[in-house]
């Protein structure tokens, strides 16, 4: 039977240009741990994507990028301020805190995944500070793309940023769907980080159609020794880590990054209209990549009959009685694939 | 000018058959985080080899294994007796420490890179143990084939491990070039690891031809869940980890692992026998794909002038005079290679 | 002007009869470390409180205690559910996510301070388990008497043990205020702890009675290593604990800690009745010997006027405009300074 | 039969006009956690002992002065060069490891305890350094008076403190017994410390006459906020703070410290003097309040059958038969317990 993949981005393959690029540097020796030319010309892309010198750091994974720009701007004793849902609270097994010698996250409820500035405001104010005692906010991270498949616009960072800095705080932001949020936004990759104020970043190309590439982009170079020491010893430093470099270079190459992430927001918002179109309810506004839907059990166990792959969104049941599940679509989901989804959900409507 | 690369086996490229597993693996889609068909038969190939079940932990860096290993078989307050010169102790930048919760190394030198079971066992009746005041040795650790290019026999490491289990510790080894110390000893994987009782172990391929291919193996089911654990939080579970076990499975298809290796200990051989016929003092013997040699600055200024590409290994002169340099071969070293380096060295002597 | 000391019954001196002991202790010699007679008798002391042979550790603080006791009961990669004003959230910077190796705490809201079986486990099963990705709840922890000044009966207790041990999880007590909770409750030592299911405990003298004493209690002697291991490697292990030991020996001695811990309740009941009697409406049931209330800000300026000293419990004001300070009564504490400080806000009303 | 008390000064009891302050101090109520005038007047004590301002922090043990001095002052990747044997190495059970989020200690041999600028140099410069792959010392750690009973002059400090502050490192010590060494010393508590270069210093009262009374002191304001932090959530900020507080206060009262100091140093001296007249070789010069001495088998359990206490200072005989053993001398050691200890010696030679 044909597999429907909506479960996850990271399901995807390889694009074939980054998978090329893969093989031409096979056929290469140069030096190990980033000292290569590969990985030069990396650094070069990003300064060119961000229209400014950045710090990069690679790292194999989205967790480590997460944690390690955490463990970075984080005092051991810190707490940083987050979105209830967001991934580093429920998908990484605590690993900020872990890299990050013990500090503490300290989620807040927030509507569509989006932290708002006001709101985060009320909360830090809300906090007991009882000096020692209790744990100081040292930092708020969001998400861009979210969590639930929304964007944050440039104000909305920057007033974020502003709230950050006036507390003395920094502000992180998780992009392994970034690409997802500049292809859909309309602003720059600057607009969206440093120029709103942004302090350090996590940047996933893995989602996005790379193999393993992920990275820490840091706008202050005064974080650089500290997050070469941390990714070492988090062992989150590749021996090869010119096949990282190779992959991000691909990507970036004449904007293919950004193609490749409208692909998969143009399958996200064929999806939504056919869902909105049969009647299935959207929880969340699609913005990016996910879609967020509440079903009938019957429905869904007649899409993933159909093959569908997805998960659920919570463990429980909603009011009354449909359950929320989330569809994610990637730049290798076929329109097919989207109607076939959508066949197999309105033949139960 | 030609480059002569005899800095690091991790400056190779992929090895073709590898190269094409990932390329096979780019086209598919399939589920994340090791809940693929390819991360299955991965499981199902290291057990072929190790003649046993095994729980294997795909990792994406050598230093992980060595940490997130020693993390699961110590005590947070416990300390891991090893060479000197392990990698561990010198190249990892505390990882053990870091991701073990703080455990302590306890270095002891000896000759060859080959920690000997008496010469241990002494080293841990001379230390004092204060009680809880002391930091108890918890796992002895080794490397195989180490780090002086040296190989454990399988009776070396038995006693080693007779040794640490009558004590209540584990036995790690450090496996990155496992595939040389196979090649070349004539002693089966499993004859190399549990049956002379190691209890866990990293096994790397990327310096072996992968592109980053690194495991944790396990020879004790209790530790999944341990394992499972440390290596999410620590940010080392690779999203699309089926491209791990790609490289690996084509890496062992067939024995494929070992011929690679082979010709990287038989180009270290052409280089060892090379240096000794133009009166090239060795520093260990060389057993496996790593060669020392004690050579005259002018000699080695004249190498690299001729484009060879090592490491010194120590920052400081010989008392003669000469500088001790590590000369490392791969998978990819052509005989050339090897010859062009010591026509190099030998226009000087 | 005379001071009414209500904001803490840390801020009282010592019993004279611990300070007897202390004395009498200052003019002997013996072994440092715990291995002196009258940390001997200690723990002899504890189990005929506990009516069972019970492990003990000394620490010089309730953080420590608590901070360790989940070290020792809880993977590095597990959650603490607790509740959401908790001491450990809320006025111990994280220390039982430092001192345990990065452990998460999960709070839960709860009327009173007191978590309750079913409310747990519908937080527990409503949280999302992605497997590897989420952290795991490995133990609860909760305080008696709780930081709302409210007890939990015995069936209270077993109830979440039983929810606990049922899940695979720990129950551990924060029993910094034990002693008045026993005082009150009519209840044996043993049947507020470990034959309620309790697993392990921090059992605090200093704001009994005593200089600086603290316990950890574990009822399961497999405990043992980690606890000394642990308590010695975070600075826990007092050199000359015996002075520690024999402020507990003098506290137990005739049932001593509950007289001082009744004396204390009792103000805090009349304290409780008094307000009540002048309108003041309280904010939970007063079952130790703290109170909350929520007073007319010119009541709580006279208050302070009059000398009395507390802490307002929440940084913002009530709905209603009142604000909510907690006042605490010790073992020192006279009925004159409760009806001073009763003048002071009646005055007002 | 009269014990004879030479295994440590943790051993001995109160000195009087210490324990006379915490007596007087138990009688009064006062703000808790470092907020009363007790605290503040230790302040001025301390700034009074050091002519000038310093920041202070009472922690309860000297493994936690000690373990987070290095935390405040090192980076998570760093290491501490200190003597092989001091007593972060062998006593501590890794506490700065553990407390300084996985530091690393880099012990080095020194004769008599004391290490030497150019020793040190030495040792820094023959380590390789391999970037981020390998620990970078971040300070040195020496003891004051030394684990060996030696001392260092203030060049002997002043040499090390320009080693590492030229070198980008701190300059911690470990005054656990600064008492005896400025007693001995003829020099100024100044100069022994900041005036020679020391960045950060533990500072101990328990061994020289009081209760539980260690404090960390640091010469550099910019340190308080992270000593605050780490103090806390370390589990080391005692509620009652006064008490440890007045301890100090008594110490330091009138010179009382130093003339207590003098009085153990004067034990060792007559001492050293006496098993020098009978024969018996000491292992270091008598520069403080410890003797090390080698003694044969038999008068060692003479010794011990006449009710004298000590240690062995290695678990292993010397190359002659004879045992290192380790005499503490303390503020309450009697020139009779001395004298008891010479006869019961002298009566095997």
């Amino acid at each position: 039977m044909r597999q429907l993949h909506f479960a996850s981005d990271n399901n995807a393959g390889v694009a074939p240009p980054v998978l090329d690029a893969v093989v031409a540097e096979a056929a290469r020796t140069d030096a190990a741990y980033g000292w290569d030319s590969t990985s030069q010309r990396m650094e070069e892309a990003l300064a060119d994507v961000f229209e400014r010198p950045v710090e990069v750091f690679c790292v194999p994974t989205g967790t480590a990028a997460n944690a390690l720009c955490l463990a970075a701007t984080n005092p051991v004793w810190g707490g940083v301020v987050c979105h209830e849902r967001a991934h580093i609270v429920v998908d990484e097994c605590a690993a900020p805190t872990a890299l990050g010698g013990g500090l503490t996250l300290l989620p807040v409820p927030a509507e569509h995944g989006r932290l708002e500035a006001g709101a985060v405001a009320a909360f830090l104010d809300a906090r007991h500070d009882t000096g020692v005692h209790s744990v100081p906010a040292t930092s708020i991270s969001i998400t861009q793309a979210t969590e639930a498949g929304t964007r944050y616009a440039p104000d909305d960072i920057a007033a974020l940023a502003d709230l950050a800095h006036g507390r003395g705080m920094a502000l992180h932001m998780d992009g392994a769907r970034f690409a997802n949020a500049v292809a859909a936004a309309g602003s720059t990759p600057a607009e969206l980080s440093w120029r709103s104020g942004v302090d350090i970043m996590s940047l996933g190309a893995t989602k996005g159609g790379a193999l393993a590439a992920e990275a820490i982009v840091a706008f202050d170079e005064s974080r650089r020794e500290p997050l070469e020491r941390l990714r070492k010893r988090s062992g989150h430093l590749l021996s090869k880590q010119r096949f990282a470099a190779a992959q991000f270079n691909a990507w970036f190459e004449s904007g293919r990054w950004l193609g490749l992430a409208d692909h998969a927001n143009q399958q996200a918002q064929r999806l939504a209209e056919g869902l909105t179109a049969i009647g299935v309810p959207l929880a969340h506004p699609v913005e990016a990549n996910i879609v967020f839907a509440d079903l009938e059990p019957a429905a869904i166990d007649n899409a993933r009959a159909a093959g569908a792959q997805f998960y659920m969104d919570d463990p429980v049941a909603n009011p009354d009685g449909t359950r929320r599940i989330r569809l994610v679509t990637s730049w290798s989901t076929e329109p097919d694939d989207v109607d076939a989804l959508l066949a197999a959900l309105s033949a139960m409507m």
